[in-house]
């Protein structure tokens, strides 16, 4: 290592590198950084969102395009496409941050009483205070009281509530206290494939080991209890395989598990010694008829104490997605289930170092958990803002997912949940496959690439989620305004024949 | 290692857990975790400030105490301290959480205009979109432009800003890029003692080497150039130093650091090839006559191309400290300056998996470097409110530093800058060690948690920070209000006095 040792020989390889870097050449180079950040990748902001912002510069710069703008539907950033937010979330940060507007009387009581509740609960009654680090007081009573409602009364301790930065934060940290041992001791952590790319790329970055599970497409992108067997009796020939990711409802996938499955995966789970992480920031994007919303934390505790005294679950949400995302307040909480105290106490210390998650954020997730309740006044329009949301995302999906069928070489499950559509391309043939290897482009990354280039369209290729080998999909979110999501649908749907007349 | 392996053996080391754990142990235990979170300390929020906590609840309860509030000097937290925020900033805050107030005739033009600006900037113009992972792209810019203002005309380019959750977000990524190596090539940071524990804890959870320099508490605290070579060169002997932080104004020593100091820094930093980062989050906070904040990137271009054009630096500011006090918001940025085009990709990727700094504090941070100007309708209540938060800290670092001076055997350097002071108690002897070696506890902490429970004061042991050993110290914020600060003078004073005669 030319870095390490004497003097003498760190001057010389300075020497060498006078040239190129002045006199001394870089500390930190790509040779020298953290090998570890070398392997993240991150598709949701890969090559073809940098090239789509590019394409909007050159639009703005008045470069002839074949189309008038870039519409965007490689991220789930609901505001950014138009959805408004909820106005009494908003009255009530508004007061947060400026008090005075307490004394406001165009402010209904309702929106004035949250706020007054979380301005007390907060140091010196400001949003500009540090909270504890687990999170302000009264917002981590109202998760619990949120969950229990939620979970037909299952009791949910606030002490084992964390507010976090968005849900990210909270995935991040909870990986970072399992991953430990080498080589074939090395932590291994299961996730679904296709899956929402913050899973690999927080795993190589704590150098822990990915062990993918595939999601049955042919069933609607369920999950397959002999898959997950297979795939943990792979991974333990050369790692510790220790904890088991779910996203339901699913991103990229759009599934909604069934309670059957529930049930399969926590037996699993129990019977394998893993820990379960379920991300269930999605939990009120329930489109699909026959479809309902089903919390590990519910089913684990109707499994019986077999079952809800032992398996150890955390469970994450957000205030991004549902009906209010809010994705840049970077509000979220995870609840931990059975987790052993002296873990719990090192925990406590990690989230210290942090300080706290952001308060507007935190305040927000008090929000969206204690939101104005029959008989107040401003409950009406919350209801009517929240179900015109919700009725607009379903009726989104479902058109996505009708139209994008209707696309021969083109097949895409049911919208049954969440934000986006996964569907599948079989245009992209062994031609094209051999003729892409040579430049190192996925031809998936080559579909989308065009896609933007001809038509405007964002998508996010599916390698960047996974998929089976062979098989090409794209991500897109249902989010884009009504109209303009009509329009990318046409323009995939002619895209997609002029893409697959040009290589067949 | 029971926990690799066959599963016949995992089974074995199940059983064994049973009794203690349900049928299969936890999966997550103490001696199963990731031993570099273990290793991690955060004495700002550690056993004294627990028991603090815990103290307020009984006084709550009823419980008699011989004080009737416990007084907390543990963290920089001024609006917990009673300290208010900008009206400029919450006014503007408001309106971009609540856009209907911007036909509120109530609010000024100024802000007013700020607002729209910012929310102009904000996909779909709401603070709850995604910003670009870098951040909010007017922010960038008005950064650059404040940085500019601040070092006299040299330029800065937006492109090298990037926003961050508070400052510690940023010291921790910057951080996370440097870290790599095994063994004696593992990545050695250099950082000052005493430090804010942010850099141990992040050093220790990256399993990097961190490398101590002493500041001279008999001047001052001052940087001493042979102490920095002393530490660099034993710490070759097992590690490879790549990085020198300096906290300027200092945490938790308050020193402000002279131009020579830092060109010295800078000089040392060239010849060894270290990447310097500038933790300059007080840049706003120097109280002492004679002394002034000069940015490390303003004296590292006054150096001239020799330096400018290769010192890798990173400069880190934030919405917590200085006269805001803002930190529940959780903004802040930093500029790299000479970084490496390929290591700066890197950086993007991995901020991108982070999606974005929470936008509330990127808005705030956008407020910060760009205030009223004269002229405009807030400009004179902006430098009113400004003028008193920042006189009144400068009285109370003259106050706290004068009333402890007075104090037998315990001695205070002059608080030049930043929110804290780190006197130094003499009373701690070689009989006090003794008694205390037996049962683990640092004589400090010891000091610090009598001091707790006979008056309520709330401060954090020196040893949480690092000091020579042999030396006890302890941080006290200047933070409480001026009535509240006296008491807790007197009571340190008097307290120190019985304790002393106690113990020896």
């Amino acid at each position: 290592n030319a870095h390490s040792g004497l003097s003498a020989s760190r001057l010389g390889y300075a020497k060498e590198k006078m040239s190129e870097n002045g006199p001394w050449g870089k500390v930190l180079t790509i040779d020298t950084m953290n090998p570890t950040v070398k392997k993240v990748e991150y598709a949701v902001r890969g090559p073809i969102v940098q090239r789509a912002v590019q394409i909007e510069k050159e639009l703005r710069e008045g470069v002839k395009k074949p189309f008038a703008e870039v519409i965007k539907a490689n991220i789930g950033d609901a505001h950014a496409m138009g959805q408004q937010p909820i106005t009494f979330f908003r009255q009530v940060l508004a007061m947060c941050s400026y008090p005075e507007l307490l004394n406001d009387s165009s402010f209904p009581e309702d929106a004035k009483h949250r706020a007054r509740r979380i301005l007390q609960s907060c140091g010196g009654s400001s949003l500009g205070a540090y909270s504890a680090s687990q999170g302000i007081d009264c917002v981590l009573q109202d998760v619990a009281r949120y969950i229990e409602r939620r979970d037909g009364g299952i009791p949910c301790n606030p002490e084992n509530v964390y507010l976090t930065t968005g849900a990210s934060d909270g995935i991040m940290t909870m990986l970072k206290l399992l991953v430990c041992g080498e080589d074939e001791g090395r932590t291994g952590v299961m996730i679904s494939i296709p899956q929402y790319p913050l899973y690999s790329a927080a795993l190589a970055e704590l150098g822990a080991v990915q062990i993918n599970y595939y999601l049955n497409e042919d069933k609607c992108w369920s999950m397959d209890l002999s898959e997950l067997k297979r795939s943990l009796k792979e991974a333990r020939r050369h790692c510790n395989p220790r904890a088991l990711c779910i996203i339901n409802p699913g991103n990229p996938t759009g599934q909604v598990q069934s309670r059957d499955c529930i049930e399969d995966v926590i037996r699993f789970a129990a019977k394998e010694r893993l820990l379960l992480m379920a991300d269930e920031v999605y939990q009120d994007n329930v489109y699909a008829e026959g479809c309902e919303f089903h919390s590990f934390k519910k089913v684990l505790f109707e499994m019986g104490p077999e079952y809800s005294d032992s398996v150890e679950l955390v469970s994450f949400h957000s205030t991004s997605k549902c009906y209010m995302g809010e994705c840049g307040f970077r509000g979220g909480y995870m609840e931990i289930i059975n987790m052993d105290p002296e873990v719990k106490a090192q925990l406590n210390k990690l989230v210290s170092v942090r300080l706290c998650p952001p308060v507007p954020g935190q305040a927000l997730m008090g929000l969206v958990v204690n939101p104005p309740q029959p008989g107040e006044p401003s409950y009406i329009n919350f209801i009517k803002e929240r179900s015109a949301t919700l009725s607009a995302l379903a009726e989104k999906a479902r058109l996505t997912e009708e139209i994008l069928n209707t696309v021969p070489g083109i097949s895409c499950n049911p919208v049954q949940g969440a934000m986006y559509s996964f569907p599948r391309t079989r245009c992209l043939m062994t031609f094209l496959v051999f003729l892409l290897q040579e430049n190192d482009q996925a031809p998936d990354m080559f579909y989308c690439m065009r896609l933007l280039e001809e038509t405007g369209i964002c998508l996010v290729p599916g390698s960047g989620f996974g998929q089976k080998d062979g098989t090409y999909h794209f991500r897109m979110t249902i989010l884009p305004p009504m109209d303009k999501l009509k329009v990318l649908l046409t323009k995939v749907k002619e895209f997609h024949q002029r893409f697959t007349n040009q290589y067949s």
